[in-house]
């Protein structure tokens, strides 16, 4: 069986969080919007069809939890989110992977999704640091075993 | 326990398909992007939250059958679908609702998301029947008992 690598474009534009039972959870390296990046570490997964239905069921958990996670990093940097957005598209990067967004009313995109023009900001360390902590002590519920 | 009714927003956009046993299944109005719109009749949700986890996974569940009956479409058009985008966003229509999306590497947006300026195109009736032939071939089997 292959072994799963996450996509480097994926790895060039997020920061780690933890590993959750089906999925690598990582932070969105973009400031605009708390956005966690879910990848099911499935080798050659494109499509969800693609994986099994336990997985699907699964996966959907995780989205979840992973809502919950950009809910605690909105309201730890003093943004709470007012609506979740979910996408999974892979026009650009096809192997699948699931993103999870915090959306207020006044971001830079709203109502409008996030996937159009504008250039990410980066997190200071200060903010990194408190956005990581405030999604892992959300996500440890769902940790993979070490 | 409050009706469900779809949003009028959602229905002034799109065409009907079918009760699946969770969602209603419409066919997006836009002939650019065969394209399915699920709604769990669930008053009230907002967010993937809001639903039990048994209805998650059988939401899960019809996000892969309406891609599969996205793919039908795209095939019946002549025009078969590369790769499948999925949304949950809700900016502007809160009420809980997924987009199932059949993209090409040709098509109007490729490779952003549909989720940007651009005016619907109409489906004309020829092309709005065999669309819906197609969805239906697919749906059959997660449909609704009527």
């Amino acid at each position: 069986m292959a072994e799963f690598e996450i996509d480097p474009r994926i790895l060039a534009t997020s920061e780690p969080l933890c590993g959750l039972k089906l999925c690598d959870a990582r932070l969105q390296a973009d400031a605009r919007w708390p956005w966690i990046v879910l990848s099911p570490r499935k080798p050659g997964a494109r499509e969800l069809e693609h994986l099994a239905p336990k997985d699907r069921a699964q996966l959907m958990e995780e989205i979840v939890v992973a809502g919950a996670a950009v809910r605690a990093i909105g309201a730890a940097l003093g943004r709470p989110v007012e609506k979740l957005n979910v996408g999974a598209l892979g026009n650009k990067t096809p192997q699948l992977h699931l993103h999870v967004i915090g959306r207020r009313a006044d971001d830079a995109a709203w109502p409008e999704s996030v996937w159009g023009p504008g250039a990410a900001r980066r997190y200071d360390d200060a903010e990194l640091a408190q956005a990581r902590e405030a999604a892992l002590s959300v996500l440890e519920g769902l940790k993979a075993p070490s």
